[in-house]
């Protein structure tokens, strides 16, 4: 099925940026008349009629619109680390979108090496991610923030695990503190009635102590994911399919 | 923690092929007298003092084995098609081996593109993997096979949710079989009382219906990965995931 992403729907009209047109048009030789499926990002998928069929801008008439396509029936906030080498950060964005999630955060971390990530680049990736899988909405990446301020972000502290309706905030350290020892990311969720997910995953060199004194102070959830020693982008990508796995 | 690995270690004596020796010796700057932690890839880690401290070949007495270091309470066996572009198969090779998985078949089905695999680069991976993940075992990677030999070597057919000694043989295919409806991945294991799993998963085009045939008679049962549409490695590491979390 060829999808094309669109941000300019309105009015019964949709139309196509610069390089989805030449792809249309040039590529796919879709001409005047032709039906295109179109999602908007943001979770819909319109089926629309090409007026317009210019390389530079097409143009079409919307017929239809499904909404929530492709939808999951959770709502996942990954805050990831970024990773020393970007293309393993992008690998993640790009399963992790095809499995299911809605908003990523890049987190700068304490033990960061890499303190900067371009969100452009990801964003194109979870487009293609998105078409890929069949999903009318693609994840909404934000612009990094260091993990203090994320945690920050995220007060006032509810204890998730009693009021269903708050988010599950969880965080994913690798060393142990006997006063609030880890538990399994598998048994936190199958004790969550909730659907709406926070998980934070730290950088090459883990959180800080101090962030994780946050992270708790703030409500989050200290979790492992199992036994198995996992790089940023896999522990990253584990957590997705935790969560994709226990909504299934 | 540094990990080496050698095939080389009997009487009490280990070897270190000629890249071992010199990563321990000119980059790490072993010398004789030093400790070392050399991983046998088949579950045992040693704890060694250096005899012979050569670039081109470390000699090392054995002070101390562990066996099962970094082993998982299940047996993974994985069937997996080729995908087009190598990068994402050895990707996920990467990281199905940092989570835990035993065994790597690659099959060539009758939609495959790819019908060549050279698996002394997928075994590489994995040994980097198993050695960054601390696992002492590294998964065996089989010679291609086509996707009808595979299911032939699968064969008497034994219903192995009846007899859970028996391996529990899944094969995700895409269509749907009004004869035989698919389960999800996750009920199925849920329902499984074994540790011994074999999991198929087949090329971008899919299996072919007579692959998906031949495998029912051989006592496959069909599972999906869930709702979303995943690449060829993405469905093969959701597998792994799904198996990982059931166990954990």
């Amino acid at each position: 099925m060829e999808l094309f992403y669109s941000q300019d729907i309105e009015g019964g009209i949709c139309r196509l940026d610069h390089d989805e047109s030449g792809h249309c048009i040039k590529v796919l030789r879709h001409r005047a008349g032709d039906e295109i499926s179109v999602i908007d990002g943001r979770g819909t998928l319109y089926r629309c009629r090409i007026t317009s069929d210019s390389h530079k801008g097409v143009e079409a008439v919307v017929v239809d619109s499904t909404a929530d396509w492709g939808s999951h029936p959770y709502r996942l906030h990954l805050a990831v680390c970024p990773t020393k080498n970007n293309d393993r950060f992008e690998w993640f964005a790009e399963k992790a979108c095809e499995m299911g999630f809605d908003e990523l955060s890049p987190v700068i971390g304490d033990h960061s090496e890499r303190r900067v990530l371009k969100t452009a680049r990801v964003e194109k990736i979870l487009v293609s991610a998105a078409k890929q899988s069949l999903k009318a909405a693609v994840p909404v990446v934000n612009e990094p923030v260091s993990v203090k301020e994320f945690i920050a972000s995220e007060h006032p502290a509810i204890s998730s695990e009693t009021d269903h309706s708050a988010p599950l905030k969880l965080i994913a350290y690798c060393f142990d503190d006997e006063r609030v020892p880890r538990r399994s990311i598998k048994e936190v969720l199958n004790g969550f009635e909730g659907t709406d997910v926070i998980v934070m995953i730290g950088p090459e060199g883990d959180f800080s102590r101090e962030e994780a004194e946050l992270a708790l102070q703030a409500g989050f959830i200290p979790v492992h994911l199992g036994a198995s020693r996992l790089r940023t982008e896999t522990a990253a990508l584990a957590a997705t399919a935790a969560t994709y796995f226990h909504y299934m």
